[in-house]
């Protein structure tokens, strides 16, 4: 009998959407030219490349100049945080978070390695940072606020719109700009991004967290930003990507926007409701649970739970045997020793860090996927603290 | 009538093979996991990712973990040479060509600007830089040779061995090595590429110039190069390249560039003598024409011909209304003004260069398309020399 997969790591990658591949195929063998080249090939490539970029755009309520398609979501914050910095010429001082996805976090910590200050905003106990602490954080020589709109490994939403709000009343008392990126990865699709009601000058998202494709993101800039390339070549990207027009892969961005914020209140009320089914069912099931980071503060599609006196890797493991598949949270730091820096900072101790685990809903998964996982996993957690040397100590120690 | 369409725009970019698409297909919908999740999808992912690299690998005789994906053939080459430099951690000296890619080219002047000191070497009235200056170019303060294996704009190959020989004597005297970089964007798939044969620390290739997908790119680093990344995220290609791989494309690349290399006599041959037969009959019907380059020292799908007294650019719209699609140069200089900096490096003068087109074949043409060029050329030329105002201006002089 084979294997029954249910797939709960949907924050690390989606499948893509039907529709989207059915938008991408033409561009690979049928309207295939060079989006730079002047012929009747080129002009087929550089309309569709138009048309998904106005797509964008108005998803974003941007116009079609302040959209710019790059490589992933990565390279969107590279090109955000460098660009920006690179353009001021000048070393000074960055805010982010404690809680930011590794493309922001690393390339913050490469910027205090060549001679910029940055501050690290603490988030409470659910994940979030305060406004009063940004308030604080900045400082005469401020450059740059880049700061995430929801965290990957629990969903908490950050004050993006309050943040920019601050700023702004603190910009229109200084003659240097200080400029606010989002690392909106983890919310297109999920929720509605507005980069005016937003109110930030950048934003970062990837086609793969939204059901498009893997290797393609983009990079929302507001107009009249003073911004640089971070790589040198072609014209591409008006300017500030160098690079052939991946036209299949950008068409497929648009499309997969366009598909996602359509159905974006059907999405969250369906993904929502298998989340709250599968919390509480580990919350009746299994003692010793705590869930990090509070739902009515995040993203509709992760719970995030320690099941104490486990390792989460075994755990993944284990469930992996099973045929459901989680994460114990970035992918991209997957491989990576320690406990989460994410959790750390919200101070989950070590013990619950280290039993953490990610679950994250799609639009395609079901409420069998849900049953099946609650009749797995407390089976599971059982015989892994059976095992636990961790636990027996614990256990040991209670008798003490 | 529909138009007829002749596509001999291939250095700019290719149609993706069939089977190239059939390759990717699955990596969509059916094996989607991030490669980067430990898990049963993942797994599924990275297995896919695996192979690729050991294709690729074998393909350019190199080994896996000498082989790095990357977003696109610009990406590789600002990997190789910001990367290398930047791991130096001093600034000193580079050696490239005056006809590099704008990838190379671009980087070369970020450089300068940066207070590094760039030569850049000459090339003879065939677009070919000459061992002896190179030799003689060299400092005690080099870093870096980045020198193309193949001109996007006249085909001209580069004594790449011959170079890479002269620097393994000059680098067997030194403490600091100096390492050597190649553009071959232009040349896989049209030449075996074995990295230890050319004796090269770094080469770029880019898919969508071998009928693979846009969007993707390799860059083999010979174990024990010193190179840092040049972006910040996660751990993805071995700490190099931060961004999720984009498996599809990865494994596109890898089969497009299987299915080349298996092709490679076959379609030099084709290619070969449809443009010897496309050079024969424009020499054949139209005066004043100039080759620029000499076909048997570059790349066989490539004519790059002056049609003097003539706008490159009015040519190639006239042809393009006749279906015919080629460029004045590269596609990635499009919308850049004045003369190729290739044909200026090349000595031929303005009026020659500014009615240059170049005509990239690939393996999808047929006679039949050349018999429609040389059809429809000889009659928009002389259309549009009826009406130049710089060849009236000549007939002018004549008569004096």
């Amino acid at each position: 009998m084979e294997q029954r997969r249910v797939y709960l790591d949907n924050s690390a990658t989606t499948v893509v959407d039907s529709e989207v591949i059915k938008e991408m195929q033409p561009y690979f063998s049928d309207i295939y030219g060079n989006a730079s080249s002047f012929h009747y090939f080129g002009r087929q490539a550089k309309t569709a490349l138009d048309n998904a970029r106005k797509k964008t755009a108005k998803l974003l309520n941007s116009s079609s100049e302040e959209i710019f398609f790059t490589g992933c979501g990565t390279e969107s914050d590279n090109i955000a945080i460098f660009g920006i910095l690179n353009a001021y010429g000048e070393k000074g001082h960055v805010i982010t978070s404690r809680i930011e996805h590794h493309a922001v976090l690393y390339s913050c910590k490469h910027l205090e390695v060549n001679g910029y200050e940055v501050t690290y905003l603490d988030v409470d106990e659910d994940g979030v940072v305060s406004v009063e602490d940004f308030k604080k954080a900045v400082k005469d020589n401020t450059l740059l606020v880049t700061i995430m709109h929801a965290n990957n490994e629990v969903g908490s939403i950050q004050p993006i719109e309050k943040i920019a709000s601050e700023l702004k009343k603190i910009n229109g008392k200084r003659k240097k700009k200080i400029y606010f990126h989002t690392d909106a990865v983890q919310t297109a699709g999920k929720l509605y991004l507005d980069v005016k009601k937003l109110g930030i000058d950048l934003l970062a998202i990837s086609a793969h967290k939204f059901n498009g494709p893997k290797g393609i993101g983009a990079l929302y800039i507001k107009n009249g930003t003073n911004i640089l390339p971070i790589a040198f070549g072609g014209h591409h990207e008006n300017g500030l990507r160098p690079g052939t027009e991946n036209i299949p892969y950008i068409s497929g961005l648009a499309k997969a926007l366009e598909i996602s914020n359509a159905k974006i209140e059907e999405y969250n009320k369906r993904v929502f409701a298998l989340r709250e089914k599968l919390k509480e069912g580990i919350l009746n099931a299994i003692p010793d649970v705590t869930i990090n980071g509070s739902g009515s503060r995040a993203v509709s599609n992760i719970l995030n739970v320690s099941f104490n006196y486990i390792e989460g890797e075994a755990l993944l493991l284990m469930l992996d045997m099973k045929g459901v598949a989680v994460s114990t949270g970035s992918a991209c730091a997957a491989g990576s020793s320690g406990p989460s820096h994410v959790l750390s900072a919200m101070g989950v101790n070590p013990v619950a860090s280290q039993g953490a685990i990610r679950f994250s809903l799609g639009y395609h998964n079901t409420e069998e996927d849900v049953d099946y996982v609650l009749e797995v996993l407390p089976k599971v957690i059982s015989s892994l603290r059976s095992m636990s040397p961790v636990r027996n100590q614990k256990t040991f120690e209670n008798k003490e």
